[in-house]
């Protein structure tokens, strides 16, 4: 009940009166007959659409909420369980939906409106990330080959990338720029927003003194995006070694650094591969991406099983759903949940936290009219049967999902946080020290992430109207 | 060293002086020239292949030596560490080959050497599994379509075949056999090794009852492989439940009971995707199977970490590397290992079994000759800059490497035990309880176990020639 009311503490629940200009996705059909937030007791049905309750800027239809009330009264008969009186669960549904609504809106808001409306036109941030790594070459790579977006900037040592472009024969025009300056880039010119190298970089030789320089990219692209001058962040690879190294002994990683600077309590790893890739074996993985989010990330493999709680699993669901629906624009997703044991621990047989936990937390999911199937075993549910019409997979641990994505995705994924108040993708490998300044790596998973990142802005931009 | 002085109490190492008929696969070229075991530290280069070493009714050839030699300089060379003089080296290297040779030659005789040498017109076995479950039909429908290889006979209730035939409208034809027998396998034909069941079997239905007729059939089955009356043994789903409630509360597995069986101390799981799918797409994979083994298998999440020992690692490496050169025909096998933690452990920053156990293994399989990678990431290892001429993946637990392998195999994945004195392969799914009795279950993975079956059969004949 703490989450609750600290949520309602940030919230001002109105019913409106009046007509309302509403967006909620294309193609909706919406009366200005409003109804009030309590009058959802109603046994009249409504012909057409209506808005059974406003929340701050928001709204929750009359559709949705008896979609939701169905689907757990379904479940409810095929279990054999019994339900309160229909004006009685139509209360509890709507207060779920009402606190699902305001947490998303806080997440989405949190002082940064101004991304949401204005993000179309902004650009893409690259940070370049560890300077020894491949990501410096990999952004001039796109750029000399013309396959950066038009507004696209990258943040780094601007004598760096010009060295590391003379030294690759990359024909690459750096042009430095400030936030807030119009952007472009084409074949050959590559905005950068300077940030300077504390000391000079070697390609392969990793130096805790620029530790505080990658941290300082990320800053500065985190504080554009939070003053409306940048629509996404894209970042190429750091490496978490020696930036603890360089002075910052509590860095776990890029994911944990955005949730922290963001000041959000949690967010959500996910990985996706291009649905142009899978367009290629069309009977096999169906339209559309391979979507792959944890539960756990960097965590030692002999920790996972503990860190499996009731309130993790139902927290980075909800996250991952109301995402999925806010970036991806997709209505009402569908999430399998893999087990964390083998064969999701057959019956108690191998493991004991799908009875114990995950099932549970499933069920409390599925009461609150998510649509998700699970434990499967992990092994089993990357196959046609069970990934048809599934929007995302929720695996319990980095390992279980992310092998069977990055094969997916032919080497070409990229990754995605889910929770920030900004959009984050990232390139889904590492810094490839051992190929860094031969030119050789590739810069597919940078260009998914580069194309990913401003979809996700543009339906995020969509989704706030 | 307790290891080692069982195997030589076992084998009989034989310096032989005569002519010898060699069978050392297609093309070898062998001459009458026949070393002294002892004479490997001549220093006159023979200009064509000689033995070195006859261990009981195999031998070690000079190339062969020469070849871990050379390897083992190379290694050495690269890691900047120092070896004994080449004599010493020989004799240190020689002695190795020859533990592994007569450890070979224990799991290949056993008692069952006739099936080494007679199987090329002995019958598949399919054991039917679990009577409420797919096996039985996914049999059937095989033999109705005119999908068993010749010589295959199924091991099950007659009654139940026959009847879930007719319930399925499979036209099919039972002909009850004995083994010894002559069987014929046809179109709508499938001869059958009848086992009765306990209790009749509904589909769907579990019966601890009929616990003892599922291992009754896998009783038959290794029985008559090993009294040279079958070439392998392809195992339909069983259901790991049903066993223990059935009165065998210790069961955890085909894999284990078949180990017990065979009086083996170690098997090895490896699943392989056929090569024919992954001739799909010969840029990604190149040509050849995927094949993963696991260091672990059914143990839950928890157990693992624990698991993961120097001995277990290196033992494992070991069968495997072995069983590939045997079964597989791959002279020199090259084994990718994943690390247990997300990115191998980052050099200890998520988790120490890398640098403690796992690099220390590795370390030694390396001075020993094999072909060992890693480790490395299971994320990044099946990419194709990885996964390029790479024989066999190992992964160190369950989830880790079959996820991946059942998607790769697009369903079509078989499951094959290494380290038996037979050769074994299984679907790589479970009963599918939901399935059963409705005609719809895919019989993709059974026709793949049965095709490699064959396959492992013949290839392991011609090694033990």
């Amino acid at each position: 009940m703490k989450t609750r009311n600290t949520l309602l503490a940030h919230a001002k629940i109105v019913s409106a009166t009046g007509v309302m200009a509403l967006c909620i996705g294309a193609g909706a059909l919406v009366t200005p007959l409003v109804s009030q937030a309590q009058d959802f007791a109603s046994t009249q049905r409504q012909p057409i659409d209506s808005v059974v309750a406003v929340v701050n800027e928001g709204v929750i239809m009359r559709s949705e909420l008896d979609g939701r009330v169905a689907q757990i009264q379904q479940q409810a008969q095929a279990q054999g369980g019994s339900l309160p009186a229909r004006s009685a669960l139509e209360a509890q549904v709507l207060e779920r939906m009402i606190m699902d609504e305001i947490q998303m809106q806080l997440a989405r808001r949190s002082g940064y409106s101004s991304l949401m409306t204005q993000n179309a036109g902004l650009p893409l941030l690259i940070t370049t990330g560890e300077p020894a790594g491949v990501g410096p070459e990999l952004v001039l790579m796109l750029a000399s080959q013309g396959n950066l977006p038009e507004q696209t900037v990258a943040i780094g040592d601007v004598d760096m990338l010009r060295q590391r472009a003379a030294e690759l024969a990359l024909d690459v025009t750096l042009v430095e720029a400030r936030p807030g300056e119009p952007v472009k880039a084409s074949a050959g010119k590559l905005p950068v927003w300077p940030v300077a190298l504390k000391e000079p970089a070697m390609p392969g030789v990793l130096n805790p003194a620029n530790a505080e320089y990658v941290l300082a990219t990320l800053e500065l692209a985190v504080n554009a995006c939070m003053a409306g001058q940048a629509a996404a962040i894209v970042t190429a690879p750091l490496h978490k070694g020696v930036i603890i190294e360089g002075g910052y002994p509590d860095f776990t990683g890029h994911t944990e650094w955005l949730r922290d600077a963001c000041g959000v309590d949690e967010v959500v790893m996910m990985l996706a591969t291009d649905a142009a890739l899978h367009a290629q074996a069309p009977d096999w993985q169906g339209s559309g991406d391979l979507r792959v989010a944890l539960v756990t990330t960097h965590l030692p493999l002999r920790h996972v099983a503990d860190a499996i709680t009731f309130d993790r699993v139902t927290r980075i669901s909800r996250l991952l759903a109301a995402d999925l629906k806010r970036q991806f624009g997709i209505a009402s997703p569908r999430i399998a949940v893999c087990g964390l044991n083998p064969h999701a621990g057959e019956d108690g047989h191998l493991g004991r936290e799908e009875l114990d936990t995950i099932i549970p937390a499933l069920e409390a999911l599925r009461a609150d009219g998510l649509k998700i199937e699970g434990p499967l075993p992990a092994d089993t549910l990357f196959t046609p049967r069970h990934l048809a019409g599934v929007d995302a997979v929720l695996a319990m641990y980095h390992d279980q999902g992310l092998a069977v994505l990055k094969y997916a995705g032919f080497g070409q994924a990229a990754n995605i946080t889910l929770g920030l108040p900004l959009v984050r993708t990232s390139v889904d490998h590492g810094t490839a020290l051992d190929l860094a300044g031969k030119g050789v790596a590739d810069p597919g998973s940078l260009r998914i992430a580069l194309s990913l990142a401003r979809r996700l802005a543009t339906q995020r931009a969509n989704a706030a109207c």
